[in-house]
């Protein structure tokens, strides 16, 4: 956005007394940190208790411009849009919504274990679709879920594909990336990214690989189940349980863990596999499917959410439309033991995630930001003529 | 307030799609029903999702009216304060707030198997305090708290005592009361009204009542406990609890319990009753103790709290500085079974209620206001001279 000329302010709650009060992330682009409640994390189910003082900070933040300085208002999750609302009210300028996740969509998918969403989100998300003047949505299937489950006009719904950094993520050798991580050549490597929580469905991965070592030892010298990811929110024990699940599979030697890579090394993991898999029972996107992909690796993902239009199935990776260890073994094999078949799959990924560019994501969230703001005259003609 | 010409408007969530948005429940009494949320009732830790919607449904019903229509904001209870001190901000006209309760305060004198209050609500109480330009708190215990625990500045903070409705609290016949609940008029009455729940103690009676008659046994026909009130929020075990702790004592035969009463028929009670007992852990102030007075009925109360306003010890009725059964059954039979004291307790005790009198109790909230006023024009034109 800052490199189109456009001014990109973004307000977030501060979280440590060291935060100025607005910082300059890149030239155009500022930062404001607005104090609401303590200088420390809070927990998502504390957060509403301070949507006012948030939205007071915001609110006073216009005094430092002029009035009308404000273009539009693009919120984030729920409790932004939540802010948002009150926003559009004084400032009189459209809001646009992207919801990122849905409470509805993942209480209807929940894994073993997980904790569902209150139904205060669900309300608070029901209210901002109601009042937001463009829904901005990551894939088809989240646009029709906003229309179906949320009672959004499907007139104010707006399929945006969030952009993959392709400076980032690019091809790259992967006998090097191998050897930054100290993994052999040689090895058949099966990597998965994420948080380490059920909806991400780590767990599917190990299961896949202890099935595909039944079937082949033989494989069982070169095999590497590579897991980067820390904890989700309070799920501190949730590594614990994967590390013992690998022990219980008798695959504790094939299987290392990293914690959380920064971006660089992020792309190195990526290279470093033969295949990532994305086995998440819902994935509004599916990110790390791109950003692999951009790295020239095949993906193995699950059927769900917006993974269809992430992977492009048989032909960028492949798509399985169960969680079941059969299948992802199976899946996981015809890709990684097929050297042919992983080069041709690799070559189209490149392809297929430069579909997904940053520059397209602005033209489209620019479009989105002038239907929003055509939507909200044509509201506000609609008021004054009443 | 309506009745000194000041019109007054009530901002409250709409909890049934029965109520209109604005209904006049007295000639310059006008309440607004705002929808935020669901029209149901919500569980207090699920109205801090509701707080931006409920702020917009206010500011909106500004547009009702001319700008500048509202002279004051006065927010009752931290939820409200926070939608006030936007409201404030929107409109320029000062805040009043009252907290009825502190979470502080709550948590520093929890009874055994009662909750501690989140931590959301003390940053959301001293958002609060800091944000008024003007605090009522509804005795001097109360504004030493504000002070002392939430750093209120001392001069922002205003004693106003609430007041008692002396038209319906008024002295009467105990024996026309006693006939109405179907109790003998020669028994001896000790009567708790309130919420069943840990903080508000009417166990403390029940224990002080067993105490009192293993000491006089031929009491065990005269006694009657009366314990009037429902369970408090979500406690739906509370008074099954305490019908058992009844039968654990042995005077299951001595305990009478009724729901709560309305207005007319809790007054009824009081008049019944030789005492009435208020064995809280907590009281920001005692209305039961003043109405009771009111009634004619001298009052036992634990020396906490309010409540050493809301009771003139040795004139009034008792206070009791522990909560042992003991101390109680004491200060219970002290009262209750001397006649004479009785009836000077319960004379003075009339008096004693009529200084908390609507009518103070508005001339001193308008004080209030009037400061807040003058508070708020000074810090606008510092603000202005920066």
């Amino acid at each position: 956005m800052a490199n189109r000329g456009i001014s990109v302010e973004v307000f977030t709650r501060a979280t440590s007394s060291d935060q100025p009060p607005a910082a300059e992330l890149a030239p155009g682009v500022l930062v404001r940190h607005i104090p609401a409640g303590p200088f420390e994390p809070l927990g998502r189910d504390e957060l509403p208790a301070q949507l006012c003082a948030f939205t007071s900070g915001v609110l006073r933040a216009e005094a430092f411009h002029e009035p009308g300085y404000y273009d539009v208002i693009h919120s984030h999750y729920w409790l932004s849009g939540q802010v948002g609302w009150l926003a559009r009210d004084r400032w009189g300028v459209p809001l646009v919504h992207t919801a990122h996740t849905l409470a509805k969509v993942k209480n209807a998918a929940l894994a073993e274990g997980d904790k569902p969403e209150p139904r205060t989100r669900v309300f608070g998300e029901e209210q901002v679709v109601a009042e937001a003047d463009c829904l901005v949505a990551n894939t088809p299937v989240e646009a029709r879920q906003l229309v179906s489950l949320y009672d959004a006009d499907p007139h104010s719904v707006h399929i945006v594909a969030p952009g993959v950094d392709l400076e980032r993520f690019t091809p790259g050798s992967r006998d090097a990336a191998r050897d930054r991580f100290g993994l052999p050549r040689d090895a058949v490597v099966l990597a998965f990214a994420g948080r380490i929580q059920p909806l991400k469905a780590p767990d599917v991965l190990l299961h896949a690989a202890a099935h595909l070592l039944q079937r082949r030892p033989g494989l069982r010298d070169r095999l590497v189940v590579l897991v980067v990811g820390g904890p989700s929110g309070t799920g501190l024990e949730q590594p614990q349980a994967l590390r013992e699940l690998a022990v219980a599979l008798g695959i504790e030697g094939q299987t290392r863990f990293l914690p959380p890579q920064p971006g660089e090394r992020l792309a190195e993991v990526y290279r470093a596999a033969d295949v990532v898999a994305v086995p998440s029972y819902n994935e509004s996107f599916g990110l790390v499917a791109l950003e692999a992909q951009a790295c020239g690796t095949p993906v193995v993902a699950a059927e769900v959410g917006g993974l269809p239009v992430a992977v492009a199935h048989g032909v960028s990776g492949l798509l399985v439309p169960s969680h079941a260890a059969q299948d992802w073994a199976a899946a996981l094999a015809s890709v990684a033991l097929r050297p042919d078949r992983r080069a041709e799959l690799g070559a189209n990924a490149v392809q297929h995630a430069r579909r997904f560019s940053w520059q397209r994501t602005t033209d489209a969230l620019l479009d989105t930001y002038a239907a929003a703001a055509h939507s909200f005259r044509n509201a506000v003609r609609a008021e004054v003529a009443v």
